[in-house]
């Protein structure tokens, strides 16, 4: 990926950075990268995450997906990085049917399920520990839907979990294909392992590809922002926090990276929304969101960075001329052209009233250069988190709330008594 | 709709709002009511929004849907209010298949229409002016899609729109099934007007009910927030932000209102994103975003308001009990029990931090409690802009970026001068 900062600084926007202030940080961030790549060379927790593009066997995951090869739709069951990750793949890069149980809710489980035909249905479950609390109420609904519609689930299931727990004793007792979530590697920064790729592997994407890519972007490590993309991008959302962005919006303008932005947002706020610290990620989408975000980008506070994320070459569509009056500016103009201008004005249009914005482009929007991406968005995470000083790869405050969700299950009185001030219709 | 907001109080959130400054607030609350009053008695520009469960006739919109009503599948062409309130509505009451062209995308456009089934598919575009450049362009793209498939469109579309205008024109010159646009209502607030209904209308939604459910939500408007639930949930989030939480996370707890949350998003941040004003809104989904989102929340900074939203009475469906270690507490559970629980601990696990939330609950995720809902969270929206004291019904900052981006379709050097750091891999 390629990052341009030239928007951030102070001689645009407000908040902004001075690049006086940008090179001293740049010591700051030769001292990260030194740390990062020691921790990466002793595969250390978390920072195994980015030797992933090297450890990976996109191989490995070939063969134990073998079996599902006939599979028209893959159902994934897991929450959280169990499902963003491959989510953010299918969707950027399949042709095929992704679905995925990634939520606790009824009405949507047996929904999804009544939809879809079981038999050319491929599930994969994906829980490290074996005892995620969404995935497996999910994996044991939907075992019971395999039964009741006669189809051996046995046959059509894939397994991602730790080395031992509750899904390996299932793998092993019923001969299931298993593969191994990655150890030392946090749920959100697994999307390069067998966690993100066996899904879209089963769908025929170019999981070498995306490997190929992220490795490329690992090679782009160096002890400066000014020579590493993904480095400029973490050490600009993190200087601009510090001067007031406190949100960070990620708008990339094609559909089909949705997810990413939504993949972000986990990454980003996961990783560094701890100690009191943190941006808070806003996921976007351009074009659309102009017609419903741009107002308050423009005229709002000052108080966020919007990231804009396009690939520079994509398929075009040429736009019909037409007989209709007021339209004389799409004459001869295609759909990506028109995406393009906009991109361009809205990139200006921030500009115009100082709002700090990021441009990150790519190539195209293939394999190769969304698996660039999303490494070079992990490398700038970890790389935040250094200049923050925060545990980047742990999450102990989402365990608060799991204890007292058991505890309400189980009976017990779990939940401390709540203020209330109800205010009701009549 | 019904809003607790004990949570939000300053006993046990920081910030927090004191009960003493909201009784003070009330009164201008009661005033600010009496100018909504008077102008939605005036029907002006903007309030007559809250009057559309009395002026929409649904009979209406039944009547000029019916040559569609075999279609299987519904293709919205529009973008922002043009096609944000309707998708809600589908995607949370709709059984049918509902699609939008709601972006300027050549690849999504064109796998789109590649996917749909035409001679079974309506089409419904939508614009107010008929130039709205995405929506056009997106338009004339489907309409050579159709002719090449050798499926007549005229007989296939429907045209939501102005009285007069290109898609007028094209209404009366090919005798298209018409419907108008509601008068002095900006895109934001149509949802509950044919913009928002006919799609649902032709996927078989009740919209009398939505329509219903929306006039009891009219009917409970009154003078106080500690009477009426829309004006409690706007002067709490007006409260709040004046008190630091710049954030508005919006975070219902079922899947098929995640379309609402973007909804939401849209008519906050362009009705109050102005003067440099107005909370970021961010969209969020519960269960899932616990595992995303939640760590930053509990531990993160205290600018930001969670509201969590649900429907108290949903359909269940028993977890399975396994022969898996660990999960006991699942057994005999529900996926709904489980989602009330994580509901209720995650709730809680933000009042043990102090970040404020807000606890909005409607009966069920029916056709009349979305119409109740839709309608309070305009209400309070409206009540918020009062309170701020912003122009809550215009857009003026999106004007820029869009002279700008036509300017460079037509060939103008219409882009100022950039400035450029661009931080590229070697």
């Amino acid at each position: 990926m390629d990052v341009d900062i030239g928007n951030a600084l102070d001689s645009v926007a407000t908040p902004g950075v001075p690049r006086s202030y940008l090179e001293r940080l740049d010591g700051r961030v030769a001292d990260a990268h030194e740390r990062i790549a020691a921790g990466m060379a002793d595969g250390e927790f978390g920072h195994a995450a980015l030797n992933l593009p090297e450890t990976c066997d996109p191989g490995a995951i070939r063969a134990a997906v073998e079996p599902l090869a006939d599979a028209e739709t893959v159902l994934t069951v897991g929450i959280g990085g169990s499902a963003l990750g491959a989510a953010t793949l299918t969707d950027a890069l399949a042709d095929g049917d992704a679905h995925y149980l990634d939520n606790v809710d009824p009405a949507h489980t047996e929904d999804l399920l009544d939809s879809l035909d079981l038999e050319s249905t491929a599930v994969n479950v994906v829980s490290r520990s074996g005892t995620t609390a969404e995935t497996l109420a999910n994996f044991l609904v939907v075992r019971e839907a395999y039964e009741a519609a006669g189809v051996d689930w046995t046959e059509r299931t894939l397994v991602t979990t730790g080395e031992d727990g509750n899904l390996r004793e299932l793998a092993d007792a019923h001969g299931l294909p298993a593969l191994d979530v990655p150890s030392g590697v946090p749920g959100r920064f697994s999307v390069l392992s067998t966690v993100g790729l066996a899904p879209a592997a089963i769908l025929g994407v170019d999981v070498e590809g995306v490997l190929a890519g992220a490795r490329a972007e690992r090679d782009s490590l160096a002890g400066s922002l000014f020579e590493t993309p993904a480095y400029a991008y973490g050490a600009l959302a993190y200087a601009l926090d510090e001067r007031g962005a406190s949100a960070n919006v990620m708008m990339p303008y094609h559909e089909s990276m949705e997810t990413y932005a939504e993949w972000y947002a986990q990454l980003h706020a996961e990783s560094l929304g701890k100690d009191g610290l943190g941006q808070t990620p806003v996921r976007a989408l351009g074009a659309t969101d102009q017609h419903s975000q741009l107002q308050l980008y423009r005229a709002g506070p000052n108080d966020k960075v919007v990231t804009f994320v396009r690939a520079r070459e994509t398929p075009d569509v040429a736009i019909p001329s037409a007989d209709l009056d007021g339209l004389d500016y799409l004459d001869g103009a295609t759909l990506g052209g028109l995406r393009d201008a906009e991109f361009e004005a809205t990139e200006a249009s921030l500009a115009d009233v100082g709002l700090p914005t990021l441009r990150v482009e790519i190539e195209r929007a293939d394999a190769e250069s969304l698996g660039g991406l999303l490494y070079g968005m992990e490398a700038a995470t970890v790389l935040a988190g250094e200049l923050y000083d925060v545990e980047t790869f742990v999450q102990p405050a989402v365990e608060w709330g799991k204890e007292v969700a058991r505890g309400i299950l189980r009976g017990e009185e779990a939940l401390p008594e709540k203020e209330t001030l109800r205010v009701a219709r009549e």
